[in-house]
């Protein structure tokens, strides 16, 4: 099954692509009840499409864009760097990188056909839990 | 008539709002075949969506957000400052202030009910003529 | 001979093409006596790679390197800014966007496979004849 | 021994030393199945010569050229750094100086021929282990 589904994957971040995987985003925030910021980005790591959901706070117009940044520049779901990058550990002040990288959860990967990372969504507003949650309800309906 | 249809116009840009604004942009854009950046921000200014069609160069990513952005920092469309900022002009340098604006045309302020800028549309990536013409037809379908 | 060639051509740039294409460039610079920069960048305006001369400026670390993301991000040789970039033509101040863009000769796409840009060089050191006929030099050894 | 050696080794980083000194990164990094970004810079801590491998993370573009930049600047390998920056240290903060350093392993000087750094590598896509035996089997091929 999940290799049926991987050969239908696309290689690229299209706009009618980033496009339902905004959908599925703000479906997955109104379901929960939390405005978010949705942001999806290319294999390059810039922006296809944003979207900001009414009453969703502003600070997380640059904290979505830069979680969707972060996960493609790393090829990692951003929680994964979230302990990594505390005092004592080995990417302490990696955040002050690439012109300021997010270290907390909200940004994944999207996984294209050949099971890499083509793109990634970076979700905030509401706690990490419910950016997270938000921001794999987005990946999952890539592709 | 006109007083008829403000009566119904939007007071702030909701998501809906600036989503049926992008969708109108993109149906000009692609009758014209030219692959466009469109952004739309809200009364502070700020990013509420933005697309990226395919094949759209990248460059208007922060073109179309910057004309957007110029269009309601000012309150007018950016095509009114391309003459008043040449060289000899009053206001030769404007650019160089909030971190960057356009002078060129293609941002266009979206007339809120009290005929009032409530927002604005940025689009970029053809000619100066074209971008205007499809921030134009954005514009319209605001309300 | 021509789609022969263009059949063989990659679709990305890989670091052995842009090794290729810096070569090459250096080749022609040493033929004209200009010690130059020469900035690769891929599909998504990222540096590959990059070579600094023995006795070129310093200055040209950042210009070349723009070069070549300019003409990444608006899929243009950089020379065609030139012009339409001057005090009164429509593109005015577009070197103020997308956190500095060069609009003078230098940067040049590389083609791919499909006849569209899939990365550019950038060169930078010498008059702008030069780092135009060096550029064009590292861009056709792409492939 | 190490006399003899030193009398050899370069008094400034020319372009060929750069290539000379990736190479040997990049021999490391294939033995170890880790590809890589990797940077050299000279005594000005200026850019000579840079090389994403194929598969390298693009976050690491800017670590691995801040990584060299830093060494550089504070003649030291930038793992020393790690212990004295933590909270509570007494460089707490340093990596927000000279527009942000990178304070974990991968950045280490190389020594000329008077035994005093004349430019550094900088090495980064793997763990903080993998890009320092990067960064000294780099360093090792200078000179």
């Amino acid at each position: 099954m999940s290799a049926t589904r991987s050969r239908t994957k696309p290689t690229t971040v299209s706009l009618a692509a980033a496009e339902a995987v905004i959908a599925a985003a703000k479906e997955k925030a109104e379901e929960i009840g939390q405005p978010m910021n949705i942001a999806v980005v290319d294999a390059g790591a810039r922006l296809v499409a944003f979207a900001r959901m009414d009453g969703a706070i502003m600070a997380s117009i640059d904290i979505s864009q830069r979680k969707a940044f972060t996960a493609m520049m790393l090829k990692l779901p951003t929680h994964a760097l979230a302990e990594v990058t505390q005092p004592g550990q080995p990417l302490y002040g990696l955040e002050h990188t690439n012109g300021g990288l997010v270290t907390f959860a909200g940004g994944v990967p999207l996984i294209g056909r050949g099971g890499e990372p083509v793109g990634a969504i970076g979700v905030s507003a509401g706690s990490v839990e419910q950016d997270q949650e938000v921001a794999e309800a987005g990946a999952a309906a890539f592709g």
